[in-house]
């Protein structure tokens, strides 16, 4: 029996798009979170690629994603915009509040996006990268429901918040708060592999090593990330005046909302005036960081998204190998709206 | 012998203030500094505190630190605003930086302030509380010479690069993207007691718990701490075209280097329109988590910056107890300076 099997990206994003579109989901949206998804899978992060279809497509079933959304500005006031995910699914109301970043970072120098009530983002250093690539330092971060233990409580009380941070021509780190991501806990499930031990506690808040056990994640460095992740639910969620964690904690029939609240910020980099030398300062900065002496069990010092970089080039060549589970049930899915399967590449 | 003195709050500032006056700072930037030190004293974080006098006033003898200096803003353009410390000691750039940031997030309603070529910052969490008090959300981030292990590395490659983060009302998130602070090292190394496990390398980059042995400090969460303090270093030194860490690595001798880059970030909640909910909804989010069922070995939950609340209130009427030996150094340099030392509170 194989394990995995192994798809080239460009027939994947495409029956990930079809897959979405036959769900209902308008075509640019259908087209933006295929994308999104498979570049996950290129760089080598499984937990937010594919393996996320299907439940997508139950939330579209479901209702959960609003499929009529149509993710836009709704207030704009000098370098601050309020996107309205209308419930949309993640990857289009995120796209539209990087691209309003863009917009109005290009007018400001600077921008601060806002954008409420959409389903899961993703992964969010896409959207980092996106504003990057037009010449701005990004910072983007996203809040969702409790998953996550906060220091000191027995079970979830905040998420897993991500943080992603770009410069133009990279770096690119893309980080959640938790010592580990959900995701994770998802492809351990899918592969039945064991827990790092530290990442997760049980249902009476034990850590724990099983997988199938695991229902709280962990944040990472104690109290560190646990008060980011509750900060950034401040700078998002409570600054729309659309809380999350408070009512799912208060009221557990919330806990399994699946609605979170984002912030893309921006920088014109040009507007500081050193963009002339910005690319040899980061050119610079990972030489030097890389010509370090390596700690014991260190073969290489790797730039923050290097690992990605170099498996996005890997994969784009060769493939991309999705877990034998996984595909069964992506392609379950596919079957029930009449999509035909990508072929295997051969190995 | 007494372990520690304890001195009243504002003859402690007083004092502070007259000795960076005779160090030769100007009046107003010999009393921010001293606002901000004991600020850190206040909230029971005395690594950031009056014990940097000695170190700041060296500094000063030695020319690092301009008494000269001006800080100001030497490019405007929209919401984005440079301002060069002109080797200032920190508070005083920082606090022009701060208000540059509160000024033009009124007008464009957010702000994203670089600030270049300060010394030492302080507690970087007063100068995002200072922003949050005018109805600000705010992030500020600062960068420094090498002093942490980056994930990988035998000895230092990266900063402790602080980030802190607030909300009009609290929370206030303040912490370094080390395991634990360089401060906490020169804490330690003043009462004598052992380092917890896990916080620092020797000089031969193996863990150890000798205060006096301790060279470098470790990431805290490994590569996620890592990698945020490396893009602290973009966000702020790189994009002012003034790396600290790629030169300081490849020249030894700048790695005394005292000059730290930052930025500060702010956006009116007002202009989101939920600000009228917002203190309803941070009480809220405080309520909730500190409901949440805890964890063996936890008398309670705690939000960003409460103990630092509490304690602020608790010193700043009992008094702040000083080391000893920290105290023994303070005064050796007001006595130098002809500055006579406050009262200390009888107990």
């Amino acid at each position: 029996m194989t394990a995995s099997v192994l798809i080239k990206a460009e027939p994947l994003r495409a029956f990930a798009a079809d897959i979405f579109r036959k769900a209902g989901l308008a075509d640019d949206q259908a087209e933006i979170t295929a994308e999104v998804l498979v570049w996950a899978d290129l760089r080598g992060h499984p937990s937010h690629g594919v393996i996320r279809i299907p439940l997508y497509c139950g939330w579209v079933e479901s209702g959960l994603i609003n499929v009529e959304a149509m993710p836009k500005a709704v207030m704009v006031k000098g370098a601050v915009v309020k996107v309205d995910g209308e419930s949309a699914i993640g990857p289009a109301a995120m796209i539209a509040a990087a691209d309003a970043g863009i917009v109005r970072a290009r007018e400001h120098a600077a921008a601060w996006v806002l954008v409420q009530n959409h389903s899961h983002a993703g992964a969010i250093g896409y959207y980092a990268q996106r504003v990057a690539a037009q010449g701005f330092a990004a910072v983007v971060m996203s809040a969702l429901r409790p998953m996550m233990a906060y220091h000191g409580t027995r079970g979830a009380a905040v998420s897993t918040n991500p943080i992603a941070i770009a410069m133009p021509g990279g770096p690119l780190l893309d980080m959640s708060t938790a010592a580990s991501s959900r995701g994770k806990l998802g492809v351990a499930k899918a592969t039945g592999r064991p827990l790092p031990p530290g990442i997760a506690l049980d249902r009476d808040g034990r850590p724990t090593t099983d997988p199938h056990a695991a229902v709280t994640l962990t944040p990472m460095a104690g109290p560190k990330g646990a008060g980011l992740s509750l900060m950034i639910e401040c700078l998002t969620s409570v600054a729309l005046g659309r809380p999350l964690i408070a009512p799912a904690l208060d009221h557990p029939a919330l806990r399994d909302d699946v609605r979170q609240n984002s912030l893309v910020m921006a920088m014109d980099v040009s507007a500081i005036g050193a963009s002339d030398v910005l690319a040899g300062n980061l050119a610079a900065l990972t030489r030097a960081i890389k010509a370090q002496p390596r700690a014991d069990g260190f073969d290489e010092i790797r730039m923050p998204g290097e690992r990605g970089d170099r498996e996005y080039e890997r994969r784009s060549r060769d493939g991309i190998p999705v877990p034998a589970k996984t595909w069964q049930q992506i392609t379950a899915v596919a079957t029930r709206f009449g999509v035909a399967a990508p072929d295997e590449v051969n190995r």
